[in-house]
């Protein structure tokens, strides 16, 4: 075992690492096995004691090989470390939620037998987008799977399976959740391959608008709002995630950027009046500005809902082209994404290396 | 006269002044005259003797009732203190640097006799968009109007004689300014229409980037990039000024914007690779983040020249439309700037109150 895992880092070291912190893990590795290795005049019983004495060493170097080794894995199943396939699942939403359950699944089901590596589902994918049904419909979402009760986390307990049994990484739209301080949250679960919870967003900017003779909406009548920014690691790079009003607010994609995303994936419901105004405009205006790939992924629109919903779920390059889009009916947009892009165009128009920071600067706040 | 001064200031109050250091300046003279008023019981000397020694105070009220009826009669003489007419002016230029001068001022003449109150001209108006030229076409730009020197500076001198023959404000495009540092920078002058300089932009962010296939410039070869955010002051509201790739860098705006600007004015020449892809979404973009006018004035395409501009002179709503667009040929583009959309679209879609500077904060930096 112990052999094994050197070999496996060694022959694994010229790779190029997308995730810095399991490159740093990898290189602790081998400088462990090096040493223990050098000591070769010592007894089988003494480097056995050195070894029990280095427990959470060799725990931290094998967390790191299983993680390394899984990536790799997956890169090797993808066209590379770089490329992947890209679903957004614009459902179909009722006032059912356990049919709203089951048709996600099947159309992530269906996204994943099609070759889809990443899917995205809709803002508020279980419930009416309705503040009066956010307290009715919403969940608990536990931080870990192991903590999961599917008894009162029916759509967690789903996104979970589903995942593990396609093998994709899945991010759950949104669904109203109950917090454990008794608050309702408008939350995004990240799902792993395995069926690990590895993200979760709460919507950081609450939905408060008035517009005359267009539309009024305040999310926080029933809803409160994140604290906390949001990426995953994925083999093809690290993810953002935002939901929906989040889109209106740059300094959140650029800090999500600086964290090393090359991709950010809102889920989100535009409606009849900021949708064909400003969707598509804001998806490519944070495409461009953070030069990564921008997804977003609306649920289709029912005229017999209060909330209509403007569709048009969509993927743009980090040039700011469209790569992929839909009107408003029920659909699963697909997309190529290749993060070699994003690396050449943050090279031809090095914007991130030229900002004046000696004028201005951006700064995310600690953590409350 | 000094009667004359606190008539005119105390009927002047209720108006809502649009600057707030004049409606200071105001008050403060306001406060000034009643002190002096209430002191009936001194003789006329006496009076005479306190006003004698109190000058400076009397010249900074003097200063403030000239600005303030200034700005009174030009917000009269338009249709409110919101609403303007905006003209910006696509040029061919050419290497002739008198020859452009006198285009650019035939063309000024025309759009204020149009009903232009606030003129832009694009980038780099008196010289070609040329690394290797901007040094040789460089001239001096003084920091007030008093400290010209006509023979030094002619594209200056035309740009204030200009300005103050028509009465408009001009937003000088930029040129090639030799600074007093002996650096070039690519530089902004801004014109009241009393002929005084009331800001003068250097370009903050260079020119620098290589697209294989595409464009190759490299700005800072010759050119010394600017360290300040430049805002000027009219009747109808505050308006910023950027150039070119300034637009790129979404803080400069933001920043602007936070300094009370509801417009932002880009001389620009983007080219005929970013031009087609870049050029109208970097200004939507600004303009919806911001929700502000946004105003970008481009050379015209001279096909024989060694840098292709793109064109497109464009004025963008706070809502994010276009207002008014052009091709790549010479042109003049006018359009009716209303503030009052900036303010009712604030209001609708509070964004910049909803901001979570809990979690983020975009700062400008003390000026070096």
């Amino acid at each position: 075992m112990f052999t094994r895992t050197f070999a496996t880092i060694n022959s694994s070291a010229p790779r190029k690492f997308r995730l810095p912190h399991v490159a740093a893990a990898a290189a602790g590795a081998v400088s462990f096995s090096f040493a223990t290795f050098a000591s070769c005049t010592k007894s089988k019983s003494e480097i056995l004691k050195e070894m029990s004495e280095s427990t959470s060493k060799i725990e931290s170097m094998l967390a790191a090989e299983k993680k390394i080794e899984s990536l790799e894995e997956r890169a090797l199943a993808s066209k590379g470390f770089q490329e992947m396939s890209f679903a957004g699942l614009q459902l179909h939403v009722t006032d059912n939620k356990a049919r709203n359950l089951v048709n996600a699944r099947e159309k992530i089901v269906a996204a994943a037998a099609a070759g889809a590596k990443i899917i995205c589902l809709p803002e508020c994918f279980n419930s009416p987008y309705d503040t009066s049904c956010f307290p009715k419909y919403s969940e608990p979402i536990p931080e870990t799977a192991s903590a999961l009760d599917p008894t009162t986390s029916p759509s967690t307990a789903m996104l979970l399976e589903v995942a593990k049994s396609c093998g994709i990484y899945l991010v759950g739209g949104s669904i109203p959740e109950r917090g454990t301080d008794g608050n309702v949250y408008n939350t995004c679960v990240i799902v792993n391959p395995e069926g690990e919870i590895v993200g979760k967003h709460r919507k950081m900017h609450l939905f408060d608008i008035s517009i005359p003779g267009g539309i009024t909406f305040k999310e926080s009548d029933t809803l409160t709002a994140g604290k906390s920014f949001t990426t995953f690691d994925t083999e093809y790079g690290r993810i953002g995630v935002g939901i929906c009003y989040d889109l209106r607010f740059p300094e959140q994609s650029a800090i999500m950027r600086e964290k090393g995303c090359k991709m950010l994936i809102f889920p989100g419901a535009f409606n009849m009046t900021t949708g064909p105004a400003h969707w598509e405009l804001l998806l490519r205006a944070r495409a461009l500005d953070n030069q990564c790939y921008v997804a977003a992924v609306s649920p289709a629109r029912d005229e017999t809902a209060g909330y209509h919903a403007w569709g048009h779920s969509t993927v743009i390059s980090p040039w700011g082209d469209i790569v992929a889009t839909t009107e408003h009916q029920p659909a699963t947009i697909h997309a190529t994404v290749d993060f070699t892009n994003v690396d050449n165009i943050r090279q031809n128009i090095p914007v991130s290396k030229q900002k004046r920071n000696d004028l201005y600067e951006l700064n995310e706040k600690s953590k409350l």
